[in-house]
């Protein structure tokens, strides 16, 4: 019903993870109203996050250099590896300012036991890094507390220890999280921060 | 935290209503995901619309016309004229079937009493539209029941019965949405639905 030019764009823009029909409507009319300034704008920042994006090839972080930032500044305690799934949980680590290693981005996590999308996954760069770095003294499993992070850590855990049972393994502690309410926490977290109390 | 080339596309997302840091974020991470194929087709469609979408200078519909299909087709009826706030309202009254006039958008809705925005408003379009229209039979008032939609149809009804007082004007019928429920609609929708019985 509506013109073409605005139909092709509600489909591009429905392939968007949580944008249906009526978001992207929402989207497209409000791009007609703020128009040519801010459309450029973004397109033009389109155009740099393919050009310009990298992936870092140590730690798989993206970044506009490569290596990342982080794994180039001279700051960093190399002795440490913080293992997460994804790029946004660099940030959510940053920004408590309580660590200064180093990461790796598994860029996801194993599906289910039968590893079926181990390949996909930078596992094997983690494990060569390993190998290849006699400095690194503790690995930080970082994953989600579920049961695809879970079975990942599990997995890395064994195979780290293979190839060095000298370094350190650690994960997040599991505790009641802050504003949290004992009555409906569950037994696992609760049995977690009772047993880690401080 | 991220990289610049990261942030300032997520910057520019964050501009489109609803969206905020986290949205704006998995947005960009989907397309580091998706790849170039998904990420030109999204430019090309930002593209074209800037480069094709007009507005249709009778109804102030959006279109790749001008006048737009609607106006052009000569199967629609133009003796009369339905009057809505936004363009994605004509998609949801075409949508029903049942109409076969013309449109006329406002671009929006008066703001208050003060009508501080009338000029914004595509007002004195419609007025001039109905001045130099002998056909015109009915005015449509198709916006929403809300305050600002309200003011809007009763400054409308006396400026239309002041050019023209032959025209008959007309407004959406009050009463209750499929699936509602009696016990929880409000007295004056449950009030007109009553006086307008079928």
């Amino acid at each position: 019903m509506y013109s073409p030019t605005i139909n092709k764009l509600i489909d591009a823009l429905k392939k968007l993870p949580g944008v249906g029909q009526h978001t992207a409507q929402r989207y497209v009319f409000h791009w007609l109203k703020s128009g040519k300034v801010e459309v450029n704008e973004l397109k033009n920042a389109l155009d740099n996050l393919l050009k310009n994006t990298k992936s870092c090839e140590l730690c798989w972080n993206f970044s506009d250099t490569n290596p990342c930032l982080i794994c180039a500044n001279p700051k960093r305690n190399p002795q440490q590896i913080c293992v997460v799934a994804l790029v946004p949980d660099i940030i959510a680590i940053e920004k408590t300012q309580l660590y200064n290693g180093l990461y790796h981005v598994l860029r996801g996590s194993l599906d289910g036991t039968d590893l079926d999308n181990i390949n996909e996954l930078k596992i094997n760069q983690l494990l060569k890094r390993i190998e290849n770095n006699e400095k690194i003294e503790e690995i930080i499993l970082a994953l989600n507390p579920d049961i695809s992070g879970e079975t990942t850590m599990l997995f890395l855990d064994k195979k780290i220890r293979g190839i060095n049972p000298r370094i350190k393994i650690t994960r997040l502690a599991r505790g009641l999280p802050m504003g949290s309410d004992l009555q409906y926490s569950d037994e696992i977290t609760l049995g977690s921060a009772l047993k880690n109390r401080i």
